[in-house]
């Protein structure tokens, strides 16, 4: 794997041993993470953003890395997470391989990587491993922790378990809980790299390498991660040129199909496919029932926060906004006062990303509340 | 492949040769079907219906075999297609397994298997096959066409391209083009197939045989073919008892899990991948737009029909209900008398199939009307 993680990503050692929630523990570990702004002098205007699977910790161009970052119209001078006001620290998860220790790092105790001797992985332990990172900085209260997608889930993992943590909460496109729906996507999603005969038992090399699988997981994630509204308006039935198009006889023929294939290759070799295992299992294990006798609004209503925000695109079919829905009202069970807004994005779960026209004025007119 | 043929089923012999849209022919080639009922003396009581990618031709028990079919519920005495009254044909489509022609064929010009040698089947040649079968019986006009999902595609080139042969239509989550978001999904269940090594070209045979790729395209179509809705009620996060869940560390869990593998492992052996991949990739290819340059609505309105139903699952992603509203309107555009239902079934796509509460009521007043 040709694995990329941006210059200028810092690094803050776990505490050794660091356990984890199902078993098992890391010892000389790390967190991945960047920063932006200035913490202010009683540590008080702090923002700790949680991703979702893929992303590294380079949200945004900062002065060690002035490159655009995955969320770059979202977070900066002026913009709707304002690093004027406020010092934002995004991690990187524990699990992935951006910087972070994860099952393609190398384990102290053999030599060799992790692989699948990476203890199991669960939501929790990258929320307690973000909390590490932030109170390594100084901050005791965060003014806002903000997740998206399966940060969403992190993002709720913080506060259930650091009680106080943060004054306010911003979830995006996340969920308190994974349904069947997006438990099966991910699960054939697995299945695919498993299949592949290069995975090899998670003993793959750069050139034994499950190519094919994970652009088969790829592939499904982006068709799900986007809708069929948004794609209507840009592909249509829009073919390929023929010089473009494949001489197999099943082989592309539809434009939709090369976008397919286009984010699949930007992909498969530049994630490790034991990390996506993980922390994709780690989402279908996210449940905050749990933590309340089987009811997930009872486990909501468990966080202590002054204010939150719950948002969402009306076309996800991944994380629904029904479950923002259900995060907003669970906490407001909790005490908060909580907001839900489901956002007219045509491009599904994946307008968090993009759609800044929508969800920008949201998460602006939200923060500059505080 | 264990090719699995109901008993009774019945053989018509196509013209030969038989021409294909795309070019190419067959010769001696042959369509299964099955009839219910009886045809009147002026054989004014027929119904054709046209058939998904994967069922055979028998769609309910009758006097040649008694066994329940897999539109038991919709078809027989007093049913909403009510046997008493109408005659019913339903023919395996053209390139299935089941009975008609189709890559898993023996080519009599080889001996061999047809596999990747079968011409490029296209919707219309289906629908030119059904027809024959329909004049074979000595039905110059049929009262009725009824299509289900890709039969939905099959009935409105029966109807476009045999001006006349029918009075009326119900079309049932079927869609006059193939949009992006079912074109990708399509292509990545192909894709799945392709990319199993034991597919081999198409040269696979029982031993070595594509059941990775098959169980994967399965499972996609599966998950696409239902509701996250309905999964929410009938799954939830329900894990599998200790006994039936899998040791493999990323092995099953969930009881959605094991669903998606129980409907893989039943389908895998019983359809023969050569004609998955055949008539997938006839579906991405229709286009009624194609008859009127370039606008389907134009296209629709093209077919001349006296009456017409088009009804779907408002929980259906594949085909989604504004494919249905969509038909209705572009045949009343052409001057038919046309109704669109969205249905509230929580099934999705498959709705159809298990959903005759709702389905039922709406086929059998649109038929009881004619």
């Amino acid at each position: 794997m040709t694995e990329f993680i941006p210059p200028g990503t810092r690094y803050h050692a776990l505490p050794s041993p660091f356990a984890f929630k199902r078993g098992g523990e890391l010892r000389g570990a790390q967190v991945a993470f960047e920063t932006w702004g200035t913490l202010n002098a009683d540590a008080s205007n702090a923002i700790l953003i949680v991703t979702g699977l893929s992303p590294d910790a380079h949200a945004a161009a900062n002065t060690a890395n002035p490159a655009p970052g995955w969320w770059e119209g979202m977070l900066g001078a002026g913009k709707p997470i304002d690093t004027d006001r406020w010092f934002v620290v995004c991690v990187n998860s524990l699990g992935s391989c951006k910087g972070s220790t994860g099952p393609a790092s190398v384990d102290p105790a053999s030599g060799e990587l992790y692989r699948l001797g990476f203890p199991e992985l669960s939501i929790e332990d990258g929320a307690r491993a973000a909390v590490e990172v932030v109170k390594a900085l100084g901050i005791s209260q965060l003014a806002c922790v903000v997740g998206n997608s399966m940060g969403g889930m992190t993002a709720l993992a913080v506060l259930l378990l650091h009680p106080g943590i943060a004054r306010s909460h911003i979830n995006i496109s996340g969920s308190a809980q994974a349904l069947p729906f997006s438990i099966a996507i991910r699960s054939l999603q697995r299945e695919a790299i498993r299949l592949d005969p290069q995975w090899n038992g998670g003993r793959y090399t750069d050139q034994q390498y499950p190519e094919s699988g994970m652009r088969m997981a790829r592939k499904l994630g982006v068709i799900t991660y986007r809708s069929a509204l948004e794609w209507d308006g840009r592909f249509g039935r829009v073919r390929l040129d023929s010089d473009q198009a494949d001489d197999d006889p099943f082989g592309l023929e539809f434009q939709v199909e090369s976008y397919l294939e286009g984010h699949a290759r930007r992909f498969v070799r530049f994630f490790d496919p034991n990390c996506y295992l993980y922390l994709s299992r780690s989402m279908d294990w996210f449940d905050l029932a749990e933590y309340a006798g089987g009811d997930v609004m009872a486990g909501l209503a468990k966080i202590r926060v002054e204010k939150a925000l719950a948002i969402g695109a009306n076309t996800d079919i991944l994380f629904p906004v029904q479950q923002q829905q259900q995060i907003a009202d669970g906490l407001r069970a909790g005490g908060a006062d909580a907001q839900f807004i489901g956002l007219d994005s045509p491009q599904g779960h994946d307008a968090f990303l993009v759609d800044f026209d929508r969800f920008g004025p949201a998460v602006r007119t939200f923060l500059d509340a505080l």
